[in-house]
Order: C-alpha cells, then structure tokens, then sequence
C-alpha cells in the first residue's frame, strides 16, 4: 500500500521507525512571519479557519519551512462547538469566549445536524492540503485530522473561557451528572462525524486533543475521558478501520496506562511531564507514543534543546515513536531553532 | 512520648491508624464566615498572615468547628520571598504582585540575612497556636508548619504573579540554568532556616507545597525539585529529627514515586489526579499518604462527596493515611458539607 509507505503512518502502525518522524504541535502559527502575514489578512481567527485557501496556506507553510512529516489541519478544537451553533468569539488577549452551557436549555440549543453543513470549509481545506502536498511533492508528508476530545471541549463550553482549574465545568459534573454525561455524549457523537468526514475529505490520521483531561480524578477521569474517547476510537475504527487515532490525554500522569489500554488510541501523545521510558512500560506493545520535548527549550535552543532532544531520542529508541513536543510551540520561538531542531532529530 | 499519640503523628510515622486522622487544605479560609470577619478587619492579606492575635485566631477557627486532627499554621507560601526583602503585594482579584527577579541583580538583592527577623511574627503565631491546642482542650491536634518548595516559590518570584503555565520562570531555568540554580539553592537554604524556626516555636510537623512541580519535564522535576527537597528534608532531619515533613508535588503523576523514594519524605500529598492505590505501589514502604478528595466534591455535597471519601477509604485502609483533599478547599464550600465529610471520614 503506497499510503502506509510514509514514515508518519509506518510509527503510527507499531513500527519503530528510525530516525523516527517528526512535526511539531502549532507548527502553523505565531511564531512563522508567513503566518502573521496570512493572519494580518483575515477579518479574525474563525475567518481563518473557515476560509480555505488561507487555512490550507498556513498548514502548508512549515511544511515547505521544514519538510515535517506530518501536516496538521489548521483548525481549533472550539470549530465543533461553533458547529453546533453554540457561540464563539475569539477576543485580542483574551482568548476564546464562549455563552456558558450550564443547564438542560443550554444543552438543548445544541445543534447536531447543522454539523454537517457547519464544517463543509475545514473539509475543503483537508482536500486542498491533501491536494498541495501532492503537487508539492511532499510525497513522504502525512495529513493529519483533529478535534478536541469531548472534556476538553465540554470544559471551554460549561466554564465559557479558559480557566486555570476549570472549576465550573467539574461542578457541573457533580452537581448535575446527567446533564454532563449528556453533553460529552452529544460531543462524542459529533466529534465521530466531525473526524469521519475529515478522513473522508484526505485525513490520513487524527488526534484527539484532551488538553484538560489532567484535572479530573481518577473516576471522572474514567468516566469523562476513557469513556467517549473509546466511544470514539471504536465508531472511527469500524468506519475507517485503516487510520490510526492519536489520543493525547494531556496532564493524565499516572492515568496514561490505563487510557491507551482502554481507549484503543494507535498513538499516545505524552506531554511535557511525562518520563517517556516509563510510559513505554504502561501502554500495552504496539502503542506508538509521541511528544514531549518541553516547548520552551525550543525557544532557549543550543544545549538546553539538544539536550533534551537527546534524552528523548536515547529513550525511544527501536519504540515506535513521533518526535514532537510536550505542548504547543510558543510564539517567541525562533524559527532557526526550530529547524535545528529537526535536524538533530533527523540525525538519529 | 506524649506527642507521639496524636493520631496524625502516628500517621506520619507510618502507622495504619483507622479511621484515619483528617484536616483539609486551606481550612482556614474564606469559606467560613468567622474567617471573613477577621479578614474584613485586617489592613490587608500581609497585615492578617503578621499579625499573631489575627493570624492564630484564623487557624483555630476550623479546629473549633470541626476538631480536625491538624491546625496548619495560617499563613502563606510567598512570606518567605517577604521575609528575604523581595516585594509583594497582594491586589484584590488579582492574586499576589511581586517585582519579577530575572537576572543576577535581582538575586543578589535579596537578603537571607533578614529571614530570622522577618518571620518573628509567624513564630509568635505558631507559639499562640500551640498553647490555644493546649488551652482549648484540643490534645488530639497536631499542628502543622510550612513552607512553599523553592521551586514553587521561585515561579512566582521569577514569574512575578501567578500563571497557568509559569513560562517565564522555566525560560529562565533554560537561557540561565546558572542563576537559576543559585535562586533554588538560596530558597532551599532559607526555608531550612524557616522551617526549623517554625518547628522550634512548636510546629509538630512541616509541609512543603510544590504546587507547581508539575509544569517540569523529568530532568528539570528532578533538578528543581527532588534535589533541593532532598536537600531541605536531609537538614531538618538532622536539626530536628523527630519531626516528619510531607510534600506534596502537585501533578508531579509519574514521577511521584522517585519524588517520595530520593527526597526521604514521611509523607506524600497527593492531588486530586491521583488514584491512591497506584501511588501507594509507588512510594517505599512506610510513606504515609495523605489527599486526595477533589474540593469540587466538597462543593457539590451528597453523593457525589460520598462515594468520592468512599473509594479514596477503600484504596487507603490498611496503609498510613491522613484524609485530606487534592488542592485547597474553595471559597463557596458550604461549611456544612465539610462537618458531613468529617463525619463520614471518622465513622470508616
């Protein structure tokens, strides 16, 4: 199969690919001046995200930059909820805002069918980027698919905001159980269509983002993160049996074995925290993992970036293993760094 | 020895004590009305935290309502960056200001010199408190000091305010490991002095926070945490040997178990993502643990805080424990709820 030939999907499929491949979480943003021209150009985030000529440019950019084996979609995780007619508005500064989904009215407002017709440019996208990596000759280049994982979404619709804690989403949880299952259900459900019709549109893999799956115990954490998120995983294998799932249970900790275990995720994405030897011992054979070199020894460079480069690649060694980072890279990043970066890596 | 029958002492030392000795992270705290009387006639947070009369008055409070197994000194992780001549200020609805320390000149303004009489009227604090144990009837309650960990304590100090992220500070620890360093190893330095003043006026136990532990990849975790706690617990144990330390290494999730076995801490707090079970495999023999129920729990009340004290017992009898929660109690806790946890914890 010519598709499993890229080295992205080779790791993704258990195989310890070496040197292994590499992209980098936000590798299209702030930190490129070819983005912040784009981004100069468009009304505002969301024009970004639903306008397809420019969300395919800038998903293309640091691939012509670095030639990273991956291209991820230029999207948000906050594109599902904005699908569902559920507000969304992105402030300077300020980040996403959101009207706070906190009772059954709320979660009756929700919009499922609209889906569909919601996300018709991101999935245009997904053809162009597939189509321009092609063209480009960036035949060696996976395209992957995302959305944010259910609780991590349901958090920034219940709180209406970031949040340190997100301490109104896990009331909520306690307060009223039934309305939150419900709502991270209907997200799961939509999140099923959302990623389907993405690899039906070119997507080659996707990731799940559960940025906030760290702040819950261990529980809800089963309840609210291992649960949709094996819903998920199961709906999408059945469909699409060929294309794997990266999960990336951020903050999860002690939790991870348990999550790659009981989800079925191909790939888990390990963030900054994470001693990736020892997660290697508690994902079941055959789990990819990826990440989690610290964003901000990108932004230092020299030693304190080969160094950690360094103790990554001498720990995932003849594992399979997508070299990333731990969490989004920053704006300040220089892009020199980042291109050195992934030179030493492809120099394993 | 007398002192060594309180049952949270016992805990401490490593005995299974059932039920199990309880106290709650910030239980002196704005979710009770006597707490908000007295706040509302300090000048300011600082003015409250020197005051000895307000400041014993406000740790008592909880141990009259409730007769928890601990009062824990009121007071807060930044005195000691106060103590050293470096600004603070907290702004209402801000959380606490401090002027943010950078480079060298920064480091060499502070001053450890002033530490001991800085802190006298914490010390008078803890003497206070410990007669008011005495004198109130209360031979059951330890009293716990403590201290924010240098590696907490240097984020705000670096970050000059609080952060979701702390990226400032651990730039810092990457373009300048050499400076930052020296700001770890003078902060572990100051809170032995600290510490041991504290033990010395009467604290039965200390606690170290490192609320922030968790932001660091395995290397830095271990250079900016386990090291200089190692360092901290080595000579409070050699001054005063009899007097255990907890730590508590927020979201420090799989790197807890080489935090408990190379610090030499009697006792790990866990957060809320921790599931005690696996912890409890993961520390050596004789740790005593202590956490870990979700403050949001304590909020909701009923069932949700039931079953939540339920499975935290469950996974904890038979080994050294002491019932707390995973992060400090919130402002709109019902006093109500946290008598019923009580209760519930005292009738396993």
């Amino acid at each position: 199969m010519k598709q499993a030939a890229k080295p992205l999907l080779r790791a993704l499929a258990g195989e310890p690919v070496w040197p292994p491949p590499v992209w980098l979480m936000r590798q299209a943003g702030r930190y490129l001046p070819e983005y912040r021209a784009v981004r100069a150009t468009a009304a505002d985030f969301i024009a970004l995200c639903t306008t397809p000529d420019q969300a395919a440019e800038v998903t293309m950019q640091p691939i012509r930059r670095y030639r990273f084996d991956a291209a991820i979609l230029f999207s948000d995780i906050l594109m599902l909820p904005w699908a569902l007619g559920h507000g969304l508005e992105y402030r300077e500064g300020e980040g996403p805002v959101l009207p706070p989904l906190r009772d059954a009215a709320g979660l009756q407002a929700l919009r499922p069918e609209r889906v569909a017709g919601a996300i018709a440019p991101i999935l245009e996208t997904v053809r162009r980027v597939r189509a321009s990596l092609a063209k480009e000759g960036f035949s060696e280049t996976a395209l992957i698919g995302f959305a944010g994982a259910p609780f991590t979404v349901a958090c920034y619709m219940v709180e209406g905001s970031g949040s340190r804690d997100f301490a109104a989403t896990r009331a909520l949880a306690y307060s009223d159980p039934s309305l939150f299952q419900r709502l991270i259900d209907l997200l799961a459900d939509a999140t099923v269509t959302y990623l389907a019709a993405q690899i039906e549109a070119g997507a080659e893999a996707v990731m799940l983002f559960d940025s906030w799956a760290g702040v819950l115990p261990p529980a809800q954490f089963h309840e609210h993160v291992t649960r949709p998120t094996q819903a998920i995983v199961h709906e999408l294998r059945r469909r699409h049996p060929g294309v794997p799932v990266i999960g990336f249970p951020r903050l999860a900790g002690l939790l991870v074995g348990e999550y790659a275990a009981a989800t079925g995720v191909q790939a888990v994405g390990m963030d900054t925290a994470m001693d990736p030897s020892r997660v290697a011992q508690l994902v079941p054979p055959g789990v990819a993992l990826q990440g989690n070199l610290d964003p901000l020894a990108v932004v230092a460079g020299g030693e304190a970036m080969a160094g950690g480069v360094r103790a990554i690649l001498d720990a995932m060694r003849g594992h399979p293993f997508v070299f990333n980072l731990g969490h989004g890279i920053v704006p300040h990043t220089p892009p020199e760094h980042v291109a050195a970066l992934v030179e030493q890596v492809r120099a394993a």
